[in-house]
């Protein structure tokens, strides 16, 4: 018998307390109670996102958040950047065409980051840019974006920096008011600690200036009049009021533990999983690694998918396969929410009496005991 | 002490073995049991809205569904009629006129329905009509509309039927085929007894066709992309895939029950709870009742409002106002999904007793007599 251990970047495991909270019953959600889970939400969650703006919940997936951030941020006609290093980005860059917006795409190969030298030059290439689209956490290839330098670039310019924070809020350092983001947009299902049914946005003054120069064309996703209504404790439509109310529970856990202190946990167990994965002689697939998933190579002897079934069905360990072009080829471990090193080591366990199994030679033990020494030296800088 | 009594058209309250269903550990979205889901979902919502096309799942509310199925039937620059007997009626008119489309709105006053021989008048004037959009239960006034009629008529023309059935599907008889429903929404909080966060489409083959015609202004509520994805049993976007767990649960108790057996209860409750009120002396606000609530006028020297507050804080019954205009002079009763009699004969009660608090001449027993008379009595059409 092995346990289910789901460690995927996204859906996370969901503290115990949380999912007892999902159990209670339903209560009505136009009452002082509700208002009073909506003030709690917004308030922790302007926590996690470093910033003083109101930040409105919608009922949707981490997609609709950032289908909600990008109609606001450009009109049709407009010119737009999308920083592209993966599925992510690709994605943003397909919503904004949908929507008549000229994305001009940034792209560099999985596993690289786009760089604030290559958005310098971008700028340049198309001073007419309205708006510039990056993801912080491209989850698809596990690398992390240097938000601040690119926000710094983007703030020199009168276009609004949007970025995907999805996989990202409430596991790596992130502050949308000092790196200068004007749109932030999160999902629930990472490192929020719930299940998926709900994503969050955030929208700066200079964001605000943008969506109130024009009539984005959406019903469902207008920010304005959500805006007014959060500020009342209150949503345009029926949320998904269950979801909240554990929310403040998720909060109240991120709060107690401290965003910094929950940052550097997630850095110390990224730190450790590389270790792990490279004393394996196992190649770590992104450039610029982020801190809430380590993607990883897989040996070009093997088929990336039977090595995560096999993982999966002999050792219960749930990790997550590469998406489009990389099918096969990466394994991406997620250490986001409500996840400690010991999770991380059965991961690397795993891993290792998966690569035995299909008769690589393997010296037993040897990703564990990297891990462990990186763990206990890890000082966050 | 008096038990917490949600008597509310939406949120509802949801069977205790499916709030435990929503505390079980989340799993991966993407794997054979998650497809298993979504083809058990797909299926039953078939069942529920007595059709033979795809049921399409959204991670979202009532009017994101609604949204979908608007954007989907009718391009901008086109001409819609919009029945509009209270505040959704209203809220799809809005909606159309957001994505550029001459929404042309048939309107009656609140309590009232928009008859077929209006509808029948509409399109004669407005013969280049692409879309029309009902309300089947149309919530803030416990009125329903006769879809069968309305649906036969729009048939006869090129343009599409678009229904809102977010507090009917599950509760009121609903035949999308044979009714000649071309877009049908509903939600998850209602008759469906889950939490919302879901909703859900169905499209007609004519439906489709008008979507095939134009590239609706969306990328989340993508009609087309989902169809594609559910049929391999998927989801373009992560889902709320713990709701969707649930939803099994709540289909398999429908199914059990069976949708005609349903109904029919529904519309015992409505007939009992109407008889009950009435004996009060109160009146029931709705011309043509729907069978999912009861809307009933506030006797006149009395402040809705303050009625309500007191049903709630004395005996612990949830009730709805009236809202917008009606605010303060109806209160509604829901009996749709998880309620039984005498969940109604506890409203009856609580108001009957309010109502005596207030200093009303009312006849302790009267309305539970009535009801309980009513409920034995009642013979199905």
């Amino acid at each position: 018998m092995f346990k289910y251990r789901l460690l995927t970047p996204g859906p996370t495991p969901v503290p115990e307390e949380i999912l007892l909270e999902l159990a209670r019953p339903v209560p009505h959600h136009r009452t002082p109670e509700a208002r009073q889970v909506l003030a709690e939400v917004t308030e922790g969650l302007r926590y996690v996102f470093q910033t003083k703006h109101d930040v409105i919940p919608l009922t949707c997936s981490g997609t609709g958040a950032m289908e909600a951030a990008l109609v606001h941020a450009a009109p049709r006609g407009a010119k737009a950047l999308c920083l592209v290093a993966g599925k992510f980005g690709e994605r943003w860059h397909h919503i904004w065409r949908t929507f008549g917006v000229e994305s001009v795409a940034v792209t560099v190969p999985p596993g690289q980051v786009v760089t604030p030298a290559m958005l310098e030059a971008a700028l340049r290439q198309h001073p007419d840019t309205q708006a510039v689209c990056a993801v912080h956490c491209e989850t698809s290839t596990g690398v992390k974006h240097d938000l601040q330098a690119l926000g710094e670039l983007v703030a020199r310019t009168n276009a609004v920096f949007v970025v995907d924070a999805v996989s990202s809020a409430g596991a790596m350092e992130l502050r949308m008011d000092d790196w200068q983001i004007d749109f932030l947009a999160t999902g629930s299902q990472k490192a929020l600690m719930l299940p998926p049914g709900l994503a969050f946005v955030a929208v700066s003054e200079k964001g605000w200036q943008m969506a109130q120069r024009h009539q984005p064309p959406t019903f469902y996703f207008d920010l304005k009049k959500a805006r007014q209504k959060i500020r009342e404790h209150d949503t345009p439509f029926t949320p998904a009021h269950t979801l909240l109310r554990a929310l403040c529970k998720s909060l109240a856990r991120i709060r107690s533990e401290g965003i910094e202190a929950i940052w550097s946990r997630h850095a110390r167990l990224a730190y450790a999983c590389r270790a792990g994965f490279r004393a394996l002689g196992l190649e770590i697939f992104a450039s610029v690694p982020a801190e809430g998933l380590t993607a990883v190579r897989v040996p070009a002897q093997l088929d990336g998918q039977e090595l995560l079934r096999h993982v999966e069905k002999h050792y219960g360990v749930k990790l997550a396969g590469g998406q489009d072009q990389l099918k096969g080829k990466i394994f991406r471990v997620a250490h986001m929410g409500y996840m400690d090193f010991f999770d991380i080591l059965a991961a690397i366990a795993a891993v290792e009496l998966a690569l035995r199994d299909f008769g690589l030679a393997i010296t037993l033990g040897a990703g564990l005991a990297a891990a462990q020494r990186a763990y206990a030296e890890f000082s966050h800088p």
